[in-house]
């Protein structure tokens, strides 16, 4: 029973999120509809991450077993085929080793978060970015940002719902750059904890408007306090760009 | 009476284009309900090009005289909120010189074509591109584009409805370069003739596919013969950039 990894796309506007939910449609669910279609299986797939409702991916990876040894680009083929009209696209398809885990294998996982920051909404990037009207300073936010790398408790900038055991991350990269009206932040770590990345870019979005300093962000993570975090950044700037394997 | 400028960022998607027509909506007739729901004038207003069905502009330009003068900031901000929720962002408004034309003033009109080059379909840039499957050779589309910049009759990348007077034009700039999957088009004249950026690129396409030579796509501009032309590439890859005045 070959192990097949699928590298995904999606926008994630249309749906509830990656995870299955009985009342409406998640990626997952359209992602296993389209195995089903290919296969005749009914399977569950395993991801890297499940993502948010409203939150997109450029390079998510799911791992499923198959009974039958398709050709990896046949099964890439027929889930496009069968994925339509969803917007979701396999990018690439590969068969893997069986002790591959999509969650457990991961050495890293890359997320980008886009902020519109210019008066007019956006028009081209309609639930793409989040759109910030008042003046950011990104280079306050690069500053702010740096003093966060590293090993910590993020408890301050982990959702109330999270059930990972430990609130301990290791922040690998946390850059913040403008081009035009766009900000980029790239975060990158091993592994997050729910709602981390969201979190860390409402708080940020204060140093940005001047409220807070590079030190208030910086107390706000070692209060290990969740009241101190500020209003979560929405889920539709935020995308998972790749996920690292050994 | 004042003259705006209006700059003006939209998604052609859901658009019969920019002028008006009797049975769709188009970018003009949401703009101009707009304008009516801020000063109540059933006003016309004049653009520097104007688009097709499925388009997009992110500086595109218009002028209008309203009757009152209003702030600048006050019409941005009425009119972007009167043009919720259409894809339409005004970008900027001004006070003009009453002598400016969006359409006659205009010293150069940029023109982005953006290339899906892989083999799954968009899903993140679905109706923003123009998915090609096939590999393309972005180097030698490069090469190609380069041998017919200048002064040049474009009657074979000219729409047959075209209504120009003469088909010269003077192309200044045409550059193709690839980031990843995505192959980006710059495209930079003073004016256009109709169909002109769509119909150079789609021939482009057969340069990258390997099927014509620099030297075929030269040739096909010098046959100054419509039925030389590739198969025009869709609407949904095209962007107007910007335009230029004195």
């Amino acid at each position: 029973m070959p192990r097949y990894k699928l590298t995904i796309e999606y926008d994630g506007t249309p749906f509830v999120g990656w995870q299955r939910q009985a009342d409406a449609l998640s990626v997952q669910e359209a992602v296993e509809t389209a195995i089903q279609r290919l296969s005749g299986e009914d399977l569950r797939i395993q991801t890297a991450g499940r993502t948010d409702a409203g939150v997109h991916a450029r390079g998510q990876v799911a791992h499923v077993d198959l009974e039958r040894q398709w050709e990896p680009f046949t099964v890439l083929q027929a889930l496009n085929f069968h994925l339509k009209p969803h917007p979701i696209a396999i990018l690439a398809c590969e068969i893997v080793d069986p002790a591959f885990e999509a969650r457990f294998s991961a050495t890293a996982r890359h997320y980008r978060y886009l902020i519109l920051n210019r008066r007019a909404r956006p028009a081209l990037e309609a639930n793409k970015v989040w759109h910030v009207a008042v003046p950011l300073d990104a280079d306050a936010m690069q500053a702010a940002a740096q003093t966060i790398l590293g090993r910590h408790d993020f408890t301050t900038f982990r959702s109330a719902q999270c059930q990972a055991r430990s609130p301990i991350r290791t922040l690998d990269r946390f850059d913040v750059r403008r081009e035009g009206d766009m900000i980029a932040i790239e975060v990158s770590a091993r592994s997050f904890l729910h709602h981390q990345v969201r979190s860390m870019v409402g708080s940020l979005k204060l140093v940005g408007e001047g409220k807070w300093s590079a030190g208030d962000f910086r107390a706000a993570l070692d209060a290990r306090d969740r009241t101190r975090c500020g209003a979560m950044a929405p889920a539709a700037g935020l995308y998972l760009m790749a996920v690292d394997y050994p």
